[in-house]
């Protein structure tokens, strides 16, 4: 019972506490350290991550089942955020606790000479999850609009168009079936500071370092701009954003593995029937 | 204390008790409810299992990081057996206590026409693992010289020249770095009869359920016989065989997860040193 206050979501839950509304965005009025929807203190909300993992478990193999059935319904997690704002971290301590015979995991790089050939949402299409899985973009399509406009990776009128690109793309994915999540892991500059020093200090991180994270973080101001357009003009009816305060890594966790518990719970799927007669069958084996 | 007399492997530890010797196979000689280096009953071995998750996952992220930092050495489990024998349990309940970003898992069905054209290893050489990542299959190439050569889906001549076909390829990717760890789960004709049973009698498990389950039922010594050339002849050094007592789910699991465990350990994945000037990273993280 007391457990279950410090959840304090409303009667639309947490997709409705943190899902961005429609219009300009100023993530300055994001406070980083906010727990929304959740009153306890770490240790209270690590333990209700590992509560959520039995009936998050059940749920993703309903849709797993449904899936194998003829279903033709999946969900897609879309991971955004600066460097050090857990992406990872959400994945293993979150999706963790899934079976991971229903996940579909895809970190985007880089995209290679060949990939960037054939238009920026191909590899993209190759990672889309198949009937009843989850599937989890470790950066996405949004790198398109993100690192592509502020490093100049391509001219102004390509990127600028790129905006209603996706917007068509995930309405089509949608009108197939798939439910799209979309977060951006929300941390301070001050923060990411800290997480970028932790990776140089502590020898067991330090392959998680890379020269270039300085670079990226001197043009912070810029990556806001950015995210500020990416969230104002990809925020659909079809596939809102929702903002993750992610300076507190176990809220972050907790708040996005409780969005997928959320999505999965309002998609119902349930246990398929039968599709051959059960006597029939029982006999056929009693005969064995 | 107590709980760590629960496990019995010896000097050679679980590897070198479950593997199968050189020459020929009589799986008849195996008790698929023993429990070799495990003297407790279940609901100790549940708690061995979840005691290995911390420990597998530092040593999966290791092999991780060496990977991504040049390291070419990977490990692949091949989990084969009759139907209901468990190997999507084993990935539910062994491969989830690791992080799933690690992880590529892929689940042979039979092959498409597209695939058959390539020939029998084409679609395994896809999905063979990268570096640093543990891949799973569920069935697998063996499949190729399983249900093919005992429902006659290709001439014999073509089947017997599989075996060799199979060792070059596993000796190659051994050459190449992986690791590979090809365990039969072994369940015995009246155990399946109580998986499939459950799967007809409860509502949440019908979609398991395939009438054609029953029909390579009645095929069992058709399919020992071939599980008997299979183990005899591609038990070898570079990618040996292990018989894993399945009847008992738990231990199962357990036993698995326990060989993963110690390829992990012995393969000693060392956290990669920084490939880049800590002090000075330092001072130009500071300097931010």
């Amino acid at each position: 019972m007391a457990k279950k206050q410090k959840v304090q979501a409303g009667a639309g839950g947490l997709l409705e506490q943190l899902r961005v509304p429609a219009g300009p965005v100023d993530l300055t009025a994001y406070d980083p350290r906010a727990t929304p929807g959740f009153a306890g203190a770490k240790d209270e909300g690590k333990l209700a991550l590992e509560t959520l993992g039995a009936g998050l478990s059940d749920w993703q193999e309903r849709l797993f089942a449904e899936g194998r059935k003829g279903g033709e319904r999946s969900i897609l997690l879309v991971l955004q955020g600066m460097d050090t704002s857990g992406k990872g971290g959400v994945i293993r301590h979150g999706a963790g606790l899934m079976d991971p015979q229903g996940l579909k995991i895809t970190s985007f790089k880089a995209p290679t000479p060949a990939e960037k050939r054939r238009g920026f949402l191909w590899r993209i299409r190759q990672a889309v999850p198949g009937h009843g899985m989850i599937g989890i973009f470790d950066r996405s399509h949004y790198e398109d609009v993100l690192i592509a406009r502020v490093r100049n990776l391509v001219a102004p009128n390509v990127w600028d168009k790129r905006y209603d690109q996706i917007n068509d793309f995930e309405a089509e994915l949608t009108a197939a079936g798939v439910t799209i999540l979309k977060c951006y892991l929300h941390i301070s500059p001050e923060e990411q500071k800290i997480r970028l020093q932790a990776r140089l200090d502590d020898p067991t991180k330090a392959w998680k370092y890379n020269p270039g994270d300085v670079d990226e973080r001197r043009l912070w101001p810029d990556y806001m701009e950015a995210y500020h357009a990416a969230l104002e003009r990809c925020n659909t009816a079809a596939a809102p954003w929702y903002v993750i305060p992610s300076d507190r890594k176990w809220y972050r966790n907790w708040a996005v593995t409780t969005l997928l518990q959320e999505t999965l719970t309002a998609l119902n799927p349930e246990w398929p029937a039968a599709d051959f007669d059960v006597a029939k069958e029982k006999k056929r084996l009693a005969a064995t």
